[in-house]
């Protein structure tokens, strides 16, 4: 919970109108008033505490269980509930993985988190002309596509999809373990050392291929970076496209002064 | 649109299973393939072109009206849409923001786009034991509340909440113009240059409260960034918590390798 959120909330009267003649209380819907008396009880139970069931929940609130399911439906897409086989528990705080040239196995580890991830394919292909560029190729130039499931503690949390010019890594497809790290393959057998990169950060909704290949409700918000790196002789190498359940995961970034 | 996203699509067969023995096709619902199609005109439309209307759209694609609207909806979430009066055209392209120290006005500008801010409020309260730490003050001292609604070229694109102790503006309520930059304020009134600052970014959807106050339809998913940042002395020096709409910003970072 923020803690300046909650104290937010707590310093306004209850009924109260918000300052400059927006008028809160009035507006807000059943189903989030409900929202706000579930997340109580959540910071009650504790993480992994089980829920009472949605029947239990209209009767104690006293509103019809449709209410009470639109306020689950987003305490689950917000990553504050998580179905656990037939009951739903309270869920952990999301994972805070680093922006950083670090690789994903690093950043879940960091976490005592363990790393790990399902091939989808690997696939050889003609580079089309807007992805050319970025791998530093002529269009028709032969590529690899690597996808790949994100594991953590063999929970689906991730789906990353690497372009990469067949020049680079010729023997992709024998040399590489799909469950392994790229970039510590890069580096480790073929001596390709990551020297910057681009990214830009956005949220999006899950396709249905996604969400099948990640498990998540459809439509669930993700977070998705694009990313294009050079090597450390500012060579184009890559170019990754990686999706992460939004409900799971944050990013973290440190910032300093230009000065 | 995705040109690593388009090849994709286009290099299988329509109807082709992926790879992997995971059936694709079977499985796409209805409203996703309209969505598709839909996605496919806003292309050739370009920005700024007016939609059919959704009866037409229904007539077109030979679906309910009810089928249209779940995809335009899903548009509209991912900014691809926008409501202009009574019409519905395409959407331009998502803002980009630096993920920096630079402010909020100055990512702004870059982008050829007039930065604006309306105040919400400016409330002087005794600071939260949770907050304390982070605003380098006792639980008790006196904080500001800074709440101001961001604005590119008078669109309302997010919602800013700055705590600061009154200890290191002590004339915020007199001096400050609450719309322009606060980090410009800082700096050339009272001489505090920013040195660092942690930031988390996660995805959240907006409260009735912000989605009243941004102007978006409720439940919108959020880009949401935590900053807590130091003075050039590494002195705590404000906690922020900025709020920006999903559909309409993306932000980006360079990254350099550690070597």
């Amino acid at each position: 919970m923020d803690p300046t959120h909650t104290h937010q909330e707590s310093a306004r009267p209850p009924g109260a109108p918000v300052r400059a003649g927006i008028p809160e209380h009035g507006r807000i819907p059943k189903y989030y008033a409900v929202k706000a008396r579930v997340a109580v009880l959540l910071d009650e139970l504790g993480e992994g505490g089980l829920l009472p069931t949605e029947r239990e929940l209209a009767a104690r609130f006293e509103v019809s269980r449709e209410t009470v399911r639109q306020a689950l439906r987003e305490l689950l897409l917000e990553g504050r509930l998580r179905r656990m086989g037939r009951g739903t528990v309270v869920a952990g705080p999301k994972l805070e993985q680093p922006l950083s040239l670090a690789s994903y196995t690093e950043g879940v580890r960091r976490q005592g988190r363990r790393p790990g991830r399902d091939l989808i394919g690997l696939d050889r292909l003609s580079c089309p002309a807007a992805l050319a560029p970025d791998l530093g190729v002529a269009a028709g130039d032969p590529v690899w596509h690597l996808e790949r499931v994100l594991l953590a503690d063999d929970e689906r949390v991730g789906l990353e999809s690497t372009y990469v010019a067949v020049e680079r890594a010729p023997a992709l497809d024998t040399e590489f373990e799909p469950d392994s790290s790229f970039y510590a393959y890069l580096r480790d057998r073929l001596g390709i050392g990551f020297g910057d990169a681009d990214e830009r950060l956005e949220t999006v909704l899950a396709t249905p291929r996604e969400a099948l290949l990640i498990g998540t409700p459809p439509a669930l918000p993700m977070l998705l970076i694009h990313r294009v790196s050079r090597d450390t002789e500012g060579e184009p190498l890559e170019r990754v496209r990686s999706l992460y359940r939004g409900d799971r995961f944050s990013f973290t970034a440190h910032l300093r002064g230009e000065g």
